[in-house]
Order: structure tokens, then C-alpha cells, then sequence
């Protein structure tokens, strides 16, 4: 009978996910274990810190469906919590795998390094409980393979992120390798089929019943299970969809059914009215969480709702027991065949936002550019945004066909996009479908994580980044401080940091104050089309915002 | 009655602690707390991310007896964690104010950014109840102050990290400044006075039957609560002094009792002959631990030890209930008064290490330069090294007097020394004694943290960083992975990004592969008294270690 080592076994398991690339920093207590990641056909991405190194295989996760990370115990994996936190709260499946010391060692009752001096080896697992929907550390090679069946059954089952604890003796005992013959829980099981035709039924009717149908695309639920069914969603039914901010780029926005981006009062008004006074809205991974919804201000009647959830569907004030990504193919199935809804006109589509009036001066503004940016962008195209204006901001981008786009909307850590950018590139070439990466971030932000910048070099991904330079915290200024110290961020020349930070890429920096010279640099041939990397810093006034985000703040005083 | 808010409160009892500046990062949770800092006479440091700014928080408490950190609900304090840890881990009292959402936010069943979309606010103060003597989240102005008192009280005594959780809406209730009057507990409650003279007279009995007393100093036990005695024992007692990795710093370098560093197989051989020959041996602030220890390598007969901790002496198998920081002025009062031991010939000391052979070649090896180093130093230089060879390398380093020296032996975690080296520079700017900083790292550790560059600039500090740059994580290699591509870090260009991240310091990068080219640039007044930061990255064999290391090793197969 032939054996593997358990750790094989893992990491074999982990490329059954669709996993090609481990992300991690390493440590004495995980090394020998990383030398198991190639001969399980895995390839290894060190990253310069652990947060990067999380936030990197949360990018990874949602362009490829599933992610991992690899840390070492105590300063290592506390270093990534704040990432797998995000993973947590925005339904990221990722495997944080934590090398252990060994059995012995813990059991000497010697102080080891990493540990808090007091021979107790189960504070950090505990920690990390609070953020995974299943937790492992293994101490016995005999019960090690059903334990890591269990809990990556539970992540893909959750599509949450777990934490697996493994040492090195464990790493190395040996399993058959029959043990891999039993395959994981690859996607959800299969409900009661009756359920599903009643809620399907239930929809179809409300859809005939209807006069104005909308669909609109959200982020929850784990958006790339079911993300495929939404483009075709929209060509059967053949109304108006919008996009929430975290549902931006799980939907063709060159389609002429896309009508905009819809939360509440951060949406343009006939957005709003068009939704809010719709019959009958098709709410896909509905999340209402605060930025998701121009802060709780949608004012959409409950009865029209028809919301789709990972492991619900609810139409009005009845729950069926059925799950998003099931229900979905078989409603486009049973749109199309239904002549009553395809032969249906095509309803006036909401017009675009108007553009933004030509700025007084020749000073970039933040709703120019990302009205500018629309035209910058190329099908394909690759889009992470960060939390701060950024992200309020790129919902008056329109997106060419093709495009990817991410953001991390509800947890909203500042200096994840430069982080998942990396990752999600990755996964994106692994899919072979990568073609730019355009980073849109504020300075505040980016200089959390900036070192994850050398990392997309070495993989040789030519990032395009937009750095929103605005002498500080600019959205926290419009919470509160408007003038305020902590809110300012000391200036950066980001140009010679990325190229101090990939000295043979040819990185280069451009400092831009001028409309008309940004214009001139989006239109360079050479600037869309470049083979080294590029940083885009363009100064913007300090209280300037995209005018979503000012509604938003409208009537809160500032100052 | 005069009346202020919980959160003046709060941070009149953070200055009352000796601390001046508060470190953090800014987020819409604490922002309106923010605005009580400078009303309480705190000065205000952001940092460019929370794992820098808990670094410096804990390199500040280290200089100045107790440092704060405020950080926002959620991502903000997760990306902390790991700093926290390291300050429980080796006894740094740091308290950690968490920006909660309001309690109105928390009753209203919506889903808030930086929660886990739960509607749970409690996963957070748990996570940090590992690592932390004691929490609180404050919902209830009646007993905020009270709960404030209890964690900071806790923090003194135990000299461990704790948590404080406090929204805007508890931050602005107002409580009576007479709150003021009572005080923070400020120093360990004097013991039982007779065990404290019995255990002083007993050691006295020890050191007059001894022949062959040496002191060792080590760094267990909040170091910086008794250091100030470490001096005036050696003085008085004029006997051999150690220090331990942990320890370095702790004792004046420059004194003729100087013997060198210990820790088992990594010290040189004549220290570990008179340490383990000694039949009496003061052991301030004993922390055994692997790296502290020369992986367990100290043979040390029990009962010649005289052990000093923070709540304890034990004298061979005796253990008193008193305190390091009571025990040893008085006992230093009673060598001095104490003739037989005052007029005893000072022993021969111990020969200085070695001077390494002059290497056969004009590379730079590690040997070389740690023994380079000690004629570059300056009485009264700050010195932060980092976890990597350079923790084991400054072993071979002869601080000058008026040294300061800091790394994080126990818990090392890599990056800490950079961003600890901008805490303890503005805690010794503050207490007037600051002169230069110098920083020894590696690359691998440099690029985790090297934003926190950008503060020492923004703060006038001038650093002379030194790379040991060696193309990878070498002491990982040395554990496992000799070749690995998991050891390896990619070459970054320094200079470049120091002055991409302080344009306007004049920062310099040197690239350095020969020993006489680092022994000019040591040498150069110019160098050596620059207004402006320097960065010297220079090249050492992949596989050269520091002698304690390769010691540490010997015996391991390494490729
Ligand atoms: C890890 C983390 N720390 C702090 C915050 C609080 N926070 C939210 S947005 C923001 C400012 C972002 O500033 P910047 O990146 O410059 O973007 P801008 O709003 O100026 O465009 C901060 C500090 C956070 N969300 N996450
Ligand atoms: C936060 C954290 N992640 C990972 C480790 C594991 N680790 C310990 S030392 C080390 C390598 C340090 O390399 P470098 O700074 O280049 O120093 P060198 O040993 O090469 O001198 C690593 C990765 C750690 N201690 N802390």
C-alpha cells in the first residue's frame, strides 16, 4: 500500500480546490512542511509580510474560488488575523495553515520562541476560532486526514475561511495515499428538488405579474459561486440591473440593460427611483451592511424583494430552503422558455449619470476622473478598489465587457486592495484570462501594504495604479476631524518606492495635478500599453469627493 | 462640580503613566476620541499602519516604562494583534484603546463595516483576551471609571498588555474631574518586609561564601522596572557581568566588569567556563528560552543560582515572595555596607572575545562586522536589532557606555525592530536622552515593516540602518531549507525607497560588498554625524552566520 506524508495529503487536497498557488511567509515551525508544496504540484508565493500574504489569498479566493495561506505559529498568523477577519465577514473561502512546534516540543515544558512563555499552545487557535467556521490542530497522524476533510468540507460548505494547525511530525507521518481517493464536498448538496420548482414558480409568476422587474447585483453569499449565472440571468430576462458596490464587476456593464450602480442615496436619482419604484426586484447575495447601502438609506418595499441568499431564497415574506446557486440556472432555464416574459418589449432603460459638468478649472476632480477612467479601461481589464473614496468613487466608473472587479466593501480594511490585487492577478493568469491589473487606491491606504507592490513584480503582473493623493484621510474627514492632524498622511514619491522596490522592472512614477495632463497620459499609447509598471499619483483637493460619497454625508456638518 | 468627558479621563490616566505620545492609526469608530488626546496634554503619532504603530508603542514602553495604542473596531485592532502579543510575551505594559461602535449602532440589528456581519461585538475583546491581563469594553458611563482603573492598574502590576474597548457615545459622558484624585496604583505593592531582608541576608551569606560570583542580566520580568539598579550592583559588587540576548543593553558595556554575552553553546568559550564554574551567580530577570539560551545549552548548576524575577527570588531551592524591583536597591545598600565583600580583590576578568581572524578575503563577514561595529558606536547610541542573525551577531558587539539596546528575543517576530526602533526613539527623545539611532535588521525583516520608515522622518529622528543583506532569510536556512525558495528575498534598492518614503530628509542608501568600503564609510565624520537618514545595505554570503549561531547549529545538517 503505498503512503504519503500527511502534509502531502493536505496540500494535495488544497490543488483538489482548484488551488495552483499557496500564498505565506515562513518560520522554523512550518518549513519542513513547505517543502511538501511542490511535490503535491502546488506552486509557493512567499509575500513580503503575513497581512499581505491574507489579503493576497482573499484576492486569489475570489477570482479563483478558493485560497491559502501558510504562516508560522503565534507572531506569524496573528500578523494575518485582520485578513482572515475579511475573508470571515465577506464569505472568502480560505485555509490559513499554521506550522506548529512539534509534540515534543510543546510537551517539554521548555519556553519556545512564538509561544507567550507560559507552555500553553492553544491561545492562538482559539483567536483564530472567533474567524473561521471550523478549526483544527493536529496532534494525532491517525485522525489528521478526516480532520482536514472536515474542516475544508466546512469551508467549502461556509465558504468561510478555517485554520488548520499542523507540525512537523505530524507534517511527515505517514498516510495511505488511498486516502485521497474519497474526494471532497465540492458544492453544496443538493436540496429538496420541490422546494427549488415551487421557488422557481413562485418567481416566474412574480415576474409575470410584473411591470417593472429589476435585477440587482450584490456581493454576499460568496459571489463567485454563483457570479456565472448573472451575465445570462440578464439576457434571458432582458431588464435593468444595477449593481451595488459590492456586487461592481459580477455583471456585464457593457450590456444595454446595465443601468448604474443602486445604494440608496449614494446611487444617482433615477437610479433610485427606478429601483425603489420597481414591482419586483431580482436581489442577488443581498448584503445590507452600512457602506453597501448609501448607509442604510435604500428605501425599497420589502414586498418586492426577491432575495437570493447562499442558503436561502426569499420571495416576499416566504423563505424557501434553496440555495442561490442552484436556483439561479434553472430560473434562466425557465425564463427562457417562457414566452409570456421574453416576448415582453424592452423597457426604457434608466440613462447614464449624467456626466459631471466640466470642472471651473483645470484641477482634477474626483467625479472627472473616474467618469475619465471609463474611457481608460479596456475590456479584460483587471479592477481592485479600495476602501475610502476609492470605492465610492469607481461606482461612477462604467466597466468594459470582461472586466473583473473587487472590493472589500463590509470589513474594509484600508491596504487590502494593494495586497488582493496581487492575488487576484495571480489567480486571474492562472485562468488564463489576465490582461491588466488597475489598482485604484488612496495614499493612506496604499502605505499600509505598499511592500506587496514588489511582489506583483516578481510575478511579472505590470500593474497600472491610481494613487487618489489627497493629503490624507480625506473619507474619514468626512466622518469627522476635517482639519484634524490624525487625518493627515505625510507625502510619498510612490515612483521611486516602486522602483526602489523592483530595481529591474522599470517601474515608473507619474505626478499628475493637471486634468489636461492626465488626459494626455491616458491617451498615450504607451502608457495603456506598457510593459513595466506604473503609479499614477494625482493630487486632489483634500475635502473633494465622488458626489455618491457626499450625499452620503449631506447634512452632517463639516469642519 | 467640574465635570470632563470618560475619554479626558482616559487619557489624563495614560499621561499619568509617564507616557507623552499615543501611537495609532485614525478610523470613524474613534476619530471624536481622537479629539480628546491633545485636550489632555498627549501628543497625537499616526502610523502608517497598526502593526507598526503596536511596534512602536512597544518599543516606547520599553524606554519609557508603559506606552498606549489606539486603533479602530475590527480590522484596525486585528492588524495589531501580533504586536500585542509580542508585548504580553516579553512583559511590555502597552495599553490597547479599541474605537467601538456606538451602543446605539450595536442595538440596531443593522449590519455595520468592520463587523463579521454577525451583529456580534464581542468576537474582538475575546481574540485580545489571550493575549491581554485583562479587557474591557466600556458601555456604561456609571462605571467606565472605574473599569479604566481596574485595566490600567492591571497592566502596572502585571506589566502585560490590556484592552479597552470605548465608543463615541461612552467617550462623551461626562464624569467628575475629582475622578482624578485618587491615583493609579504606580508600583508593586511593598511585600512583607522580613521575607525581604531574609531573603537579603541570604544572599549576602551566598556572595561572602562565594569565590567566584558573577552577575548574569537577562531580560524577563520588565526590564525596564529594574534596570536602573543593574549599574550601581555591578559598582558595588565588582564581579563579572553577562548579559543574555534578551538582556543586552541593560548594563553598562564600557564597565571594567564587562564580561561579554551569555547563552549556553552561542557564548564564547571562556564565558561559558567562568559563568558555569561560578558558584554564585545573581540572575536578574532569568527568562530561559530557546533563543535566549543557546537552544537549551546552559549548563548551570541550580543551586548556585540566585534567581530574580518580578514577583519572586529564589535562592537554590528557596523561594522568597519579594520583588526584583523592591529587592535590589536594599541589596545593593548592604554590599556597599558590607566589608568583607567591598574589599575583596576584583577577579580577573574575563578576556574580551577574540578578535575574529581577519578574513582571507575582502568580503564582509558577520564576524567582522559585529566586532566593526563596537568602534562605530557612540556612548549614549540607541541600538534596535532584530530577530535573524542580527540578534545572535550583536552578541559581539561592545556597547559603548550610555548605550541603549532593545530586541525582542522571545516572541521574534520579524519587522518588529523597525517599527520598535521609531518608539523607542521618541521615548528617548523624550526623556532627553536620545543621541543617534541605529537599526540592524536583515532585508527579509526590513521589507515586513519598512513603512515605518517614513515616522522616524516625520519625528526628526535620524537613523543609520543597517541591511544585512543576504539574499533571503538566512536564519531560516540554518533551521531548514538551505536552498529553498522559500528563504529567498528579493533584492529591493533601499536608498531609493527611504528617500521615496522621506523626499525631503536628504536620506542616503550605501550599497556595500567590501570590507574596506564599509570600513571608509564607518570611518567618515560625515557618516558618522549625518543630519539626515542613512541606509548601509550591504552584501554577506548567503550561508555566513554569526559564530553564537553557527555554534547553535553545529551538528544540524544543513542542505
Ligand atoms: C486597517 C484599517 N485601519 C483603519 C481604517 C479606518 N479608515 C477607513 S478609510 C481610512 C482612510 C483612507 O484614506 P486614503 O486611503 O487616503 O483614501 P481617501 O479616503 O483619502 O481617498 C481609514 C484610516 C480601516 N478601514 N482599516
Ligand atoms: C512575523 C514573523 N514571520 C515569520 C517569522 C519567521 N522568521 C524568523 S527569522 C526569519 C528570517 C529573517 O530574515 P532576515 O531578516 O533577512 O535576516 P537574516 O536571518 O537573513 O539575517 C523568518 C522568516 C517570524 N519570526 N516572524
Amino acid at each position: 500500500m503505498s503512503e504519503f506524508p500527511v502534509g502531502e495529503f493536505l496540500f494535495k487536497r488544497i490543488q483538489e480546490l482548484g488551488i495552483e498557488t499557496i500564498f505565506g511567509v515562513p518560520g522554523d515551525y512550518e518549513l519542513a512542511l513547505l517543502d511538501l508544496v511542490e511535490p503535491a504540484g502546488l506552486k509557493w508565493t512567499g509575500t513580503p509580510n503575513e497581512l499581505v500574504g491574507a489579503y493576497a489569498a482573499d484576492g486569489y479566493a475570489r477570482q479563483k474560488g478558493a485560497g491559502a495561506l501558510v504562516t508560522t505559529f503565534g507572531p506569524g498568523e496573528l500578523s494575518a488575523l485582520c485578513g482572515i477577519g475579511g475573508a470571515n465577514c465577506e464569505s472568502v473561502p480560505i485555509v490559513h495553515i499554521v506550522g506548529y512546534p512539534t509534540e515534543a516540543a510543546q510537551k517539554s515544558g521548555n519556553i519556545l520562541h512564538h509561544t507567550l512563555g507560559d507552555l500553553k499552545y492553544d491561545h492562538y487557535v482559539k483567536m483564530s476560532s472567533e474567524l473561521s467556521c471550523a478549526t483544527t490542530v493536529l496532534h494525532d497522524p491517525a485522525t489528521a486526514v478526516a480532520e482536514i476533510d472536515r474542516v475544508l468540507n466546512a469551508m467549502i460548505y461556509h465558504s468561510k475561511p478555517v485554520y488548520i494547525g499542523i507540525s512537523e511530525d505530524v507534517a511527515y507521518a505517514k498516510v495511505s495515499v488511498s486516502t485521497l481517493d474519497k474526494k471532497l464536498v465540492h458544492s453544496l448538496p443538493v436540496g429538496d428538488l420541490a422546494v427549488e420548482t415551487r421557488a422557481i414558480s413562485d418567481i416566474i409568476a412574480k415576474l409575470e405579474a410584473s411591470n417593472g422587474a429589476v435585477i440587482i447585483v450584490d456581493g454576499g453569499a460568496n459571489r463567485s459561486s454563483w457570479a456565472p449565472f448573472v451575465d445570462p440571468l440578464v439576457d434571458a430576462l432582458k431588464v435593468p440591473v444595477f449593481v451595488t458596490c459590492l456586487g461592481k464587476g459580477a455583471v456585464d456593464e457593457s450590456s444595454p440593460y446595465f443601468g448604474g450602480a443602486y445604494g440608496g442615496i449614494d446611487s444617482w436619482p433615477n437610479v433610485v427611483k427606478m429601483v425603489e419604484s420597481s414591482d419586483c426586484i431580482l436581489w442577488l447575495g443581498r448584503l445590507p451592511s452600512d457602506f453597501n447601502t448609501g448607509a442604510f438609506t435604500e428605501h425599497v418595499n420589502p414586498s418586492t424583494v426577491i432575495d437570493f441568499q447562499r442558503f436561502s431564497i426569499e420571495i416576499g415574506e416566504t423563505k424557501f430552503d434553496a440555495k442561490i446557486s442552484h436556483v439561479l440556472p434553472k430560473l434562466i432555464e425557465a425564463i427562457k422558455g417562457n414566452a409570456s416574459l421574453t416576448s415582453r418589449p424592452t423597457r426604457p432603460l434608466v440613462s447614464q449619470p449624467p456626466l459631471p459638468r466640466k470642472p471651473a478649472s483645470d484641477l482634477i476632480t474626483q467625479d472627472w476622473v473616474w467618469e475619465r477612467l471609463s474611457s481608460f479601461l479596456k475590456p479584460g481589464d483587471l479592477l481592485v478598489s479600495e476602501t475610502g473614496t476609492a470605492q465610492f468613487g469607481v461606482l461612477g466608473t462604467r466597466l468594459p465587457s470582461g472586466a473583473s472587479h473587487w472590493t472589500q466593501a463590509v470589513w474594509g480594511s484600508i491596504g487590502y486592495a494593494t495586497g488582493a490585487a496581487v492575488g487576484a492577478s495571480i489567480g486571474a493568469k492562472e485562468t488564463g484570462k489576465f490582461k491588466r491589473l488597475v489598482l485604484l487606491t488612496g495614499e493612506g491606504s496604499l502605505q499600509m501594504t505598499i511592500q506587496a507592490f514588489s511582489l506583483l513584480n516578481r510575478h511579472g503582473i505590470v500593474p497600472i495604479v491610481f494613487v487618489l493623493n489627497n493629503a490624507g484621510y480625506t473619507v474619514e474627514r468626512y466622518f469627522h476631524g476635517w482639519g484634524a492632524i490624525y487625518n493627515d498622511v505625510p507625502d510619498w514619491d510612490y515612483g521611486k518606492i516602486f522602483s526602489g522596490m523592483a530595481p529591474n522592472s522599470g517601474a515608473r512614477g507619474y505626478k499628475i495635478t493637471k486634468r489636461h495632463d492626465m488626459d494626455a497620459l491616458l491617451d498615450d499609447p504607451e502608457v495603456q500599453n506598457a510593459t513595466y509598471p506604473q503609479v499614477i499619483d494625482f493630487a486632489l483637493a483634500k475635502d473633494d469627493a465622488p458626489t455618491p460619497l457626499k450625499l452620503v454625508f449631506k447634512g452632517k456638518k463639516q469642519g
